[in-house]
């Protein structure tokens, strides 16, 4: 019988959350970059700016002046993907051509009035604010029996699409349950009724236990690079204790959570001292649809860089047409933010 | 009962290839954008380059040399992301651990000899050689029985990932069936086995009849954007023969393909006056695993611009979190494809 080296052969590893499989191919950094360079965003940005919509006081695209707020700020997107009045009507032909009319709210929401800032830079407290509305609106939101599922997010940086510095995410909530989170309930689902456990108690006790992933812990969040991820420097933020939405956290929660995203995206920023590009975001539970005892609250960060400040990863050709591919180990990954300080390198510049 | 208006109303569409479902904004294009705005990649390269490792006479990083090359010219990759001599072997830590070694060969293939071109730029007969090189090849790597699936596709322009601008694409050979491959053939076996006939068939009858997706049309091939297009400006060329696999192209067919290709590409370089970036790659039937009466060939174009050369569709946060979501419709993109001259506009530029 042969050895399994995940150090250094080409393998595949399987998402547990999506049964979708990621192929990992340990020997390829060795490849010469002769592609893109990203550009790095300057970083030397006002504490307020004039011309921001998410600034205090300032005007934005639908007429309405932004209050003189103090810490974080919620409004509805004034470009909104999805709307609220979208009536139920769909198409189908022959199961060939087939669409359906999708409602939603989408919101916007400022993390700081400080146009400056990023999260690793606001302090636990600011956070912990933030995650405060964000469970508020969880909750505002959920009372809308049409509203099937709410996604919290925020693409950080140019290079995500992001199209204002200004610290921000946004809330997605709609009428129907996306793909991913289909999928994730059906593998939850599944475990959850042969095991009575969640699938992510399980796999968060295997990860202690093994110790080889596990980027950062306090006494309620584990902060980890998933076995089977496909950005160079994924990770995950799983709850120890097990609920299925925002909905459940308690005070003492909330701040261990803003604390692990602090030490989190702090490490990010360390790790190529710069503002650490990402899209972040919570999955949990659809609402307004039963119990959902398997789901089990969890937060992912898909970053793109992948050797520099400036050289990311392309998830094109093979990618898109095959299989998410990637080049190095989740678990030296892990071990270099690991080894990160939690300290922000610019204190240290300064 | 309330109207279904494809053209304002955001809506989802299912993708029958693969049982997912895009969510579709038509009214966010008023969106102002203040985001990221690519650079254009310079467009004067010479006609051979004594750096770029894919001209003809050039040394490789492996240390070989290129031959003296007049048409296309096929070659293992220096930096294969999967190898011929992983050992079989894998992982299984109650199912939460799972691994599995992949073997696999990586080939790259020049499409011309010149450094300057791209395949909208070569003659009718110059892809045809390309085309024929891919059979070759898909042909030649299917003798291998432990191979189970070909990807033969092409990363183009520096935003896709392309590392050089020699006009080239890759072939990459696996052990295993890859993702996209597994679900287009879930969903092609079970139409095939309730109808008798491809999924494929049947659909392009459909869009033939409503002639408001179709892009370009010869006697073999229909060149559309599919009603669940996720990419702004995404297409599809399918045969209109049933055939699993570019095995079965015959002379006809063969120069058929190369037009529908350059026909596509012109548009493409057209419709921003720029060379349009894209991945694009052909999915058919997995090798040495039975007959797939079920697969229909086709070839996926995953182009990312969406407003002009400059500004892109960005598939970040809600998108990578929740869905695939776009903001013009299949619809207004094939319009304009359709509409758009099939001379490159460099030509009318000299
Ligand atoms: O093989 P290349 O051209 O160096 O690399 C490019 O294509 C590959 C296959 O789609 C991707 O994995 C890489 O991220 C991309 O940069
Ligand atoms: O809503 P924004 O910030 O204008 O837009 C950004 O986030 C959205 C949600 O992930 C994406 O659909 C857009 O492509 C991206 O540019």
């Amino acid at each position: 019988s042969t050895t399994f080296d995940l150090d250094s052969n080409p393998h595949r590893r399987l998402n547990i959350l999506t049964g979708e499989w990621v192929l990992v191919s340990p020997h390829r950094t060795k490849r010469p970059w002769q592609g893109k360079v990203e550009d790095v965003t300057a970083d030397n940005r006002p504490e307020y700016d004039p011309k921001c919509y998410l600034c205090p006081g300032n005007d934005r695209a639908d007429g309405d002046v932004n209050p003189d707020y103090k810490e974080s700020f919620v409004f509805k997107n004034d470009f909104s993907a999805l709307l609220e009045d979208t009536p139920a009507a769909g198409m189908n032909d022959d199961g060939l051509l087939v669409a359906q009319n999708e409602r939603g709210i989408c919101k916007v929401i400022s993390f700081s009035p400080k146009h400056n800032l990023t999260l690793p830079e606001l302090s636990v407290s600011e956070i912990t604010a933030v995650v405060d509305l964000w469970q508020k609106e969880f909750n505002s939101l959920s009372e809308n029996e049409w509203i099937k599922y709410i996604q919290i997010f925020e693409n950080k940086g140019e290079i995500m699409g992001c199209s204002n510095p200004h610290p921000h995410g946004q809330i997605w909530s709609q009428s129907e349950v996306p793909m991913e989170i289909v999928k994730e309930t059906e593998r939850q689902k599944n475990y959850y009724a042969v095991h009575r456990e969640s699938l992510l108690s399980a796999y968060l006790k295997i990860e202690l236990k093994k110790n080889e992933r596990i980027v950062y812990e306090n006494e309620h969040f584990v902060v980890l690079v998933p076995f089977w991820a496909v950005w160079p420097y994924e990770t995950m933020i799983i709850s120890k204790r097990q609920v299925n939405s925002i909905k459940y956290f308690n005070g003492v929660e909330k701040a261990a959570l803003a604390d692990a995203i602090k030490m989190l995206t702090i490490k990010y920023d360390n790790l190529f001292e710069t503002s650490f590009p990402y899209s972040a975001g919570m999955h949990q539970a659809p609402v307004n649809g039963g119990d959902h005892p398997e789901w089990h609250w969890h937060m992912h960060f898909y970053p793109p860089l992948l050797r520099s400040a400036t050289v990311k990863k392309f998830m094109v050709g093979y990618e898109m047409l095959a299989n998410p591919q990637r080049d190095i180990t989740p678990e030296f990954a892990a071990n270099r933010l690991k080894e990160l300080s939690t300290e922000h390198y610019k204190l240290k510049l300064t």
